[in-house]
């Protein structure tokens, strides 16, 4: 987005506004996962939306804005990672929604990432949708150092990185079949690996 | 490639099939890296390698056929993983050139990520090189085996995959700056983990 446009309207929540938004980015999405980043435009948008093409141009301008306005929406969900009482618990949990989100069907999560590879400005904004998740994730690395399952000083973020990437590298890259066990035994390794101070500074 | 299609003359190493084909693969690294998949004509191909369209679209047929090719290109390199002695060592040199060829510029690594979220065929040949790529490194968790660095009926994948993600998810997703200590240090926390028993199965 240009700096100097207009701010866009502040949605009330449940207001016409805001309806018009969900309208519009549920067809995006749903345009996105049918027919990919290539077929999206303004005017099919609007039509599946059943929303005035005219609006959708003075609101969100091209398919640029739509797509930013995807991951603002991703970004604005008040997501925290569960409680299951353990570290390993709760990194298995963590790794089964991210299994589960690019294996659905359709994926919203498969869907941008791919997007991420067609729009400079669609890859700085899954970064950030990413660096924003991580930094939520820390509270799970916080419970575990309280109840001393890891070494003082064990860096939060790499630790989490290693419990969730052989998932990401699974669903995404390597593009393998779905592994049931996957997301315990990602979890389980990078526990142990923990626990062993392989995220902590020797010093 | 159609089935039907007329097998691709074999390349004499050294002659000119060989020498034309290098000549074009150059090229199709060139334009993907510099202009990107979008971009890719079988005629901007043959004017940059120097050698005569007609050539070109009667070997290759079309860019799926030289992306195909280039897929080829890279299977058949004899790449085998360093032996240094260690595990944490091998795996580190592993993950020390998977960074590098991701950050190297230009990448033809990247590109290839890049043009399997674009091309089907792609993505199928891309699944067949890194499944290739983990079938020749299975020989660093063999070594490690036999040193006795790790328990019996220890996963051979479910290790590698763990070692090498973190660096995959960094440079590829996250697309997070270059962490020199990360090839390292993921091959650190995958031998802690696999030496703890979290790559074999309990029973």
């Amino acid at each position: 987005m240009n700096p100097h446009d207009p701010p866009r309207p502040r949605p009330r929540p449940g207001g016409r506004t805001a309806r018009i938004r969900e309208q519009v980015l549920d067809a995006v999405r749903a345009e996105l996962t049918e027919h990919g980043y290539d077929a999206l435009t303004v005017d099919t948008v609007a039509a599946r939306a059943g929303v005035h093409r005219t609006t959708v141009y003075r609101r969100w301008r091209d398919t640029g804005g739509l797509i930013a306005d995807l991951f603002d929406a991703a970004a604005d969900i008040d997501w925290h990672p569960r409680d299951t009482g353990s570290l390993r618990g709760d990194l298995a949990a963590l790794n089964a929604e991210i299994q589960e989100s690019f294996t659905e069907q359709p994926s919203i999560a498969a869907a941008l990432v791919a997007v991420s590879f067609r729009s400079d400005e669609a890859a700085r904004a899954l970064q950030q949708l990413w660096e924003d998740r991580y930094t939520q994730s820390e509270i799970v690395v916080e419970r575990a150092l309280r109840r001393g399952e890891l070494p003082p000083h064990t860096d939060h973020r790499a630790l989490l990185i290693a419990a969730t990437a052989p998932v990401y590298h699974h669903v995404v890259l390597l593009r393998a079949p779905t592994d049931p066990a996957l997301p315990d035994r990602a979890a389980h390794a990078a526990t142990l690996a923990g626990r062993a101070g392989a995220f902590a500074p020797s010093r």
